[in-house]
């Protein structure tokens, strides 16, 4: 069979994923490379290849399931792909956000909100060191960025497969959910009055994070149990964010630990 | 008196510092914007405005102290700037770093050797981390990116000028001389047989950091006390760089204040 070009129907539909608008019509995002198409498992519905990555890679194919697989030119792919070694595989997904109700339901230890963070690069970075630190639900709160983005995708390295993934456009109420739900509510904020190591980290807990151009909206920091600021021991004004989140989110994985191993 | 313009010999010689090879020879670097240009104080050697950004930053126009200043254009300006929003000051500043012995000499508690890292972005982001984990000094080791490099200095946020900042082509070299010196050496290894949690911390520490895509070479690796692994306790493969060392140096940063106040 002659593989697909730049202009077949199915790659012409796949492309448009590429855009936010395209990706919330049809439910339905792109990721690119073996590690993330592995990753993404059941969440298949269509995988792109070449014949040679169909080839190289067949415990990949495999983990897509029943999905349906073309092999296209290696200009299709790279039309399909946003980064410049696609390494031959796209694969578009379905989207698997869940609401928050969902997300407490299965009682996450630690879950972390991101409210109104753009930058793609860093809410996918955040995502990937949520899952690292063991959260089981990051709720991407307000205006945020598209988790489907194609530079978060890359940037969470497969998180996105694995947490809770939540969409929620009012971070107020998302508090509130985790507020009734018995969790301790704790806004990162460079200026907050409590330093990490005094905050009370060993119960369930969420962590809130704002944008690094603009920290947390007030109404954030005033609906938090806590305003938390990790201590800056040394000259430098500010963390960035995906530093920031990785201490804080770290330092209650450390606390919840060593608290249940006493119990 | 006329703005420089592009072309004028001094914007000239100071836009050549774009390229490392310039740096090196003159041990020159450029540094853009108010907070950046504040920061470098008695480091800066020439400084160039545009009309309106001389006037408006007297207290950073100041704080470069007697270096000689020049009123650019618009587009020279632009020409010397790396970012979009140069908001209308780039310095000339002096190379700032120090040997090895010099950086021992003032005893730090805490230190971080980055090894071969490549990203400019990724190291101006430790090397931000490192300052704010309250490190006193940040080696560039191997082959590493130049620090001086516009996208290091940018990530750094001024951190640069906070602390020693080292460049040694021979991290073998650098880890011997810290060993000497009564250091525990700590290698960043996601792999590595020992947990943070249960790696010794207190005691003056330096941290070992390798390349995302390329982890520590071996020999550094062997060449530490202990391989320290961040723990995954979800389903992610691993932490970016950035996040490790953030987990890592504020893991030491901690014991080692927890520790003095209980001495």
């Amino acid at each position: 069979m002659t593989p697909f070009s730049v202009r077949s129907p199915r790659v012409v539909a796949a492309r448009k994923l590429q855009r936010r608008r395209a990706r919330d019509q049809a439910g339905l995002f792109l990721v690119e490379g073996p590690q993330a198409v592995r990753e993404a498992g059941g969440h298949v519905v269509e995988l792109f290849g070449t014949a040679e990555a169909l080839e190289a890679h067949r415990d990949v194919v495999r983990a897509a399931g029943t999905a349906p697989r073309y092999t296209v030119t290696d200009a299709a792919l790279e039309s399909l792909a946003e980064t410049v070694r696609p390494q031959g595989l796209v694969a578009v997904c379905r989207a698997l956000d869940v609401t928050v109700k969902e997300a407490l339901a299965r009682r996450p230890r630690l879950a972390a909100v991101l409210c109104e963070i753009r930058d793609p690069g860093n809410a996918g970075t955040v995502l990937r060191t949520a899952d690292a630190a063991g959260a089981g639900a990051v709720v991407f709160a307000g205006d945020a960025v598209d988790p489907y983005n194609g530079k978060a995708v890359r940037a969470s390295a497969g998180s996105l497969f694995h947490v809770d993934v939540v969409r929620d456009p009012d971070p107020l109420a998302v508090v509130s959910a985790f507020r009734d739900t018995g969790y301790t509510v704790l806004a990162a904020d460079g200026y907050g009055p409590v330093a990490l190591p005094d905050a009370p980290l060993a119960g369930p807990t969420v962590w809130l994070f704002g944008s690094e151009a603009h920290g947390l909206p007030p109404e954030l920091g005033s609906a938090a149990d806590h305003r938390v600021r990790v201590p800056l021991y040394g000259r430098a004004e500010s963390l960035n964010l995906a530093a920031a989140a990785a201490v804080c989110l770290y330092a209650s994985a450390t606390e919840q630990r060593s608290r249940r191993e006493v119990l």
